[in-house]
C-alpha cells in the first residue's frame, strides 16, 4: 500500500513532508533513500530516472507530478501501467496567467519603456489596441484554450493551431500541416503550448519563424514558449531575433534546464528567461489532487486524465 | 463652425492634420497659430491655456480629447458650456491591458525574475494562485469596472471602493469613508482608477497605503496608478517604500508632467514608471467619436458622456 516519490531535480523532502502531512495513514517512501521497492503500488514522478518505474513489482498507477509526461514517456523501460498526468484548474490558471502576461508585456511594449526609465526618459510610444494585434496559440489543449479564451477577452485577435482539428468559439481554429503557413501569416505573438512528442519535436524552428507576421508596432514577430524547451531549436531562434524575423521572445523552457549559465539567452537584450515557472502547480494542490484519484482507485471507479500512449498526452 | 484645437503637451500638428483628413469640410483652427479666435463653435482640448477658452465668443460645446477633465475644470475663467468627455471602448480595453499587465508583472514577480536573469540564475520562486491575491480597485466607473472583471475573470480576488455605492457582480463593492479600512485590510494590490476632484486630491497617501495588506509573497503591497499624478502623494509613496510598507509602485501619471529628471521615482528599484500611456486612445478614433457628437449635436440630438461639473467628472 506504499506510495513512492520518484523525483529528481525538485525537493524531495519538501514533497515528501507534505505528502506525509496529507496522507498521514499512508507509507510513503522516497527513492533514492529507500532501497526497498517491494510493496509499492503508486509511484508519483517527476523526471524518475530510467528504469527505476520498472523495478517496482507490485506497481499499479504512475502519477506524473507535472503536467507534461515527455520524460516519463521518453523511459524506454516505462511499465505498461496507467499513467496518470496532472490537469488541475489550479495550473490552467497558472498558465494563463504567466501567457497574458508575456502577451501583453511584448504587445504594451514595456521593455522598451523600461529602457526609457533607465535613461529617465519621458517617451510615449504609438500603441494599436489590442485587436490590432494577431495572437497565435500552438496547441489547443486544455492550457491552450485557456490562454486563449483570457486573450479573446482582452480583445486580442486570436487564432489557434493544433494538429488534429478543434473548434472554438471566437478563435479561428486552423490545423495540421496544411493549416500551418495561414495560420503563421496572421500571427504577431506566437504562444506555443505544444505538448512534447515525436512529430513536434523541434518543430519551431527558423522556416516556422520566418512565416510568422512582423510588420507590426513590436518590430517584428515575438515567440512566447510555456511548451517544452525541446519544441524549439535554440540556435534557430537567436538567429531569428538576429535577422529581425524575431523581435523578442519569452522563454520559461528550454533544451537543457536549468538552463546553462554559458547559454547565450541569459544576456540577450531582446529575450525574457523565467525558470520553467509558468505553471508551477501549487505542490498541496497536486498531493491532493493525486490522493483523490488514489481513493476513486481505490474505490474502483476509473482513474482521470490517463495519458494515451499513442498520442504522447 | 469652425473647430479650434487647443492642445498643450501633444503634437499638434499630428493632430490638426489628422482632423483635416477625417473632416475635410470643416474648418480646423489651430490654437496658437490662428489669432482669429470669433466663428469658433467647437473646442477641441487637452490642457488649454488658461483663460483661452473664455476668449471664444461663438464657442458652443468644449470637447475633452482625454478622459480625465480635471484641467479643464481646474481653468478658474472656463465657460459654462457643454463640456464633453472621452468615453471610448477602444480607450477601455487599453486601459485594462495595462492594468492587467502591470498587476501580473507583480504577482508573477517578473521583476525578480529580471534580476534573476541578469545574474544568470535559474531560481524558481513559490508563487500562489491568483485566488490567494486581493487586487482592489479605487473608482469604480467605467474603467475601474472593466479592469475589475478582467482581473476576476483571472482568478484574482477583486474587490471595489468608490465614493458612492456600487453593484458589481463577483467583485465585493466598498464605499465612502467607513468602507476604505475593510476595503484596503482585504488589498494586497492597489489599482487607483479615481478621477481627479477636490474629494480624491491627495488622497493616496502613506495613511491609506499603510492600511493595504503587506503579508504576501511580494514582501509587501503594491500601488498601481494609472488614475491621475495628483490623487498621490509622491513623498509618502517613497516612505512607504522605504518602510517596506509597499514592496512595489507601477505609476503612469504624476503630479508634474513629463516626469523631471530630478524625480527619485526613475531610478527606483522599486518603482515602474510608463509616461502617461496607459489608456492613450488612438487619435483616430478619439477625432471620430468627437465628429460624431458634433454631427449629432447639429442634428437637434443630445450630446452625450457630458461633464458633470458639481462632482467633477
Amino acid at each position: 500500500m506504499s506510495l513512492l516519490l520518484a523525483i529528481q531535480g525538485w525537493d524531495r523532502s519538501a514533497w515528501a513532508d507534505r505528502l506525509r502531512r496529507l496522507a498521514p495513514d499512508r507509507t510513503i517512501r522516497v527513492w533514492p533513500d529507500d532501497e526497498d521497492l517491494a510493496g509499492i503500488r503508486y509511484a508519483l514522478c517527476w523526471k524518475p530516472p530510467e528504469g527505476l518505474l520498472a523495478r517496482l513489482p507490485d506497481l499499479e498507477v504512475i502519477f506524473s507530478l507535472g503536467a507534461g509526461v515527455d520524460a516519463l514517456l521518453g523511459d524506454p523501460e516505462l511499465p505498461g501501467k496507467p499513467l496518470v498526468r496532472i490537469v488541475d484548474p489550479d495550473l490552467t490558471g497558472r498558465m494563463t496567467e504567466w501567457v497574458v502576461l508575456q502577451v501583453l508585456m511584448h504587445h504594451r511594449m514595456q521593455r522598451r519603456y523600461d529602457e526609457s526609465q533607465r535613461a529617465k526618459q519621458w517617451a510615449p510610444l504609438d500603441q494599436p489596441p489590442a485587436a490590432a494585434v494577431g495572437v497565435g496559440i500552438m496547441g489547443l489543449g486544455v492550457l491552450g484554450r485557456a490562454a486563449a479564451k483570457a486573450l479573446r477577452s482582452l480583445g486580442f485577435k486570436v487564432s489557434g493551431w493544433s494538429a488534429s482539428p478543434k473548434e472554438i468559439p471566437d478563435i479561428a481554429c486552423f490545423h495540421g500541416t496544411d493549416g500551418l503557413v495561414p495560420f503563421l501569416t496572421e500571427t504577431d505573438i506566437l504562444v506555443v503550448l505544444l505538448p512534447l512528442t515525436p512529430d513536434t519535436e523541434a518543430m519551431i524552428d527558423y522556416g516556422l519563424l520566418s512565416g510568422l507576421r512582423r510588420t507590426n508596432h513590436m518590430g517584428g514577430a515575438v515567440l512566447i514558449n510555456a511548451g517544452r524547451g525541446r519544441l524549439q531549436v535554440e540556435e534557430d531562434i537567436l538567429r531569428a531575433l538576429a535577422d529581425g524575423i524575431l523581435a523578442a521572445a519569452s522563454l520559461d523552457v528550454f533544451a537543457e534546464e536549468p538552463l546553462p549559465p554559458s547559454s547565450p539567452f541569459w544576456t540577450h537584450q531582446k529575450v525574457t528567461v523565467t525558470p520553467h515557472v509558468a505553471a508551477d502547480s501549487d505542490p498541496d494542490t497536486i498531493c491532493r489532487e493525486i490522493l483523490r484519484q488514489i481513493a476513486n482507485y481505490e474505490a474502483g471507479r476509473p482513474l482521470e486524465n490517463v495519458v494515451d500512449r499513442q498520442r504522447g498526452y
